[in-house]
């Protein structure tokens, strides 16, 4: 039997600062802890032939925490992507830019498709994402502000809840949802590979 | 501790066909032993003081299912609302009244709260839902079809898959999601209060 891989990965690499408190670390200093593990889940991606991946950067909604936590996510976003432009990834970086919120580094690479190296994966990366926003783009300009972003296949959550958080509404109408009760900074690679055999046992209806 | 007390339901009632294929029968007979739980379920959350709950009836996808399944589910779903008549909910139909897949038994309840009885609990059905229809009302009327419905605290889905099938995108952003392996019609009233322990127990967030 052919294994059943997906072709597009929702990742929400939740439970930064939780990991932080357990480790007697400041909240903040969570986040930049999160960044090797995006790098060694990119690598496993490529590896198994995920042709796209969408990670969940930080929302309006984060914006509502302490500043300087809002200040250590959205350093860790941009580095991520300073870090990846060095990769082979096709980068979509999704998110309202006509908000302070918006990282000013990160504003050349919003809302269009930017192509880095051999493009071997289309990369989604989600900064300042707001699901409303999204959604009510629709009523502005026609489509709504993640159009480009296809479907997602397998959804895997980090941190043990169980629960989207506002993670493209439309994208996963029909995602299985994986859920890794470990923290994402003690990111496994047997997290994934756990993901992709549970996916591999799902059935598809897409509501058939 | 004050029990942390959902105020609205999501109801996904899946596995009636697996349930008939595993007892000998044909897969069509498994919607109608879905009534019953139902209403267990409907006393059960009036005892418990839910305040909102909305059941999963239909969608435009299920109507790709052979006619006799699709005569069946509608049947279910027409004869649980004229059952429900004679209880005490305020009852709001969502779902396509232009298509000749909506029941026109139900045309009367559709887009728009009928009080029936004593009104003790608000609840909601989706007949001929579709997602897609829903988010693209916007575009005709400024809001979507599912406006009358409130955000989702806790959405319950019976049958093992770990996904939302397309329920109400824009009302389950922030809902923790519950799985019970068990079909739906081998409903247990020991599912419910497993679900509201465990949800008892989730911190809330909305994303902040």
């Amino acid at each position: 039997m052919k294994k059943r891989i997906p072709h597009h990965i929702g990742i929400i690499p939740d439970g930064n600062r939780r990991w932080a408190a357990e480790h007697g670390l400041d909240k903040k200093d969570g986040y930049s802890k999160g960044i090797d593990p995006g790098f060694a889940l990119y690598e496993l991606m490529l590896a198994e032939g995920i042709e796209e991946a969408t990670f969940y950067g930080f929302t309006k909604d984060n914006n509502k925490r302490p500043a300087l936590q809002r200040d250590a996510f959205t350093d860790a976003c941009i580095k991520a992507v300073q870090l990846l432009s060095h990769r082979d990834a096709n980068l979509r970086v999704i998110g309202n830019v006509n908000s302070p919120a918006f990282p000013p580094e990160l504003e050349c690479y919003a809302n269009q498709q930017v192509l880095f190296g051999a493009g071997k994966i289309n990369l989604n990366f989600l900064v300042n994402y707001d699901w409303k926003w999204d959604l009510q783009q629709a009523l502005k300009t026609g489509s709504i502000a993640s159009q480009g972003i296809p479907r997602m296949d397998l959804i895997i959550r980090w941190g043990g809840r169980r629960r989207l958080s506002g993670f493209l509404p439309v994208q996963s109408v029909y995602s299985d949802i994986y859920v890794v009760d470990d923290y994402w900074p003690d990111f496994k690679p047997q997290h994934f590979y756990d993901a992709l055999e549970w996916y591999h046992n799902c059935d598809v209806t897409l509501g058939g």
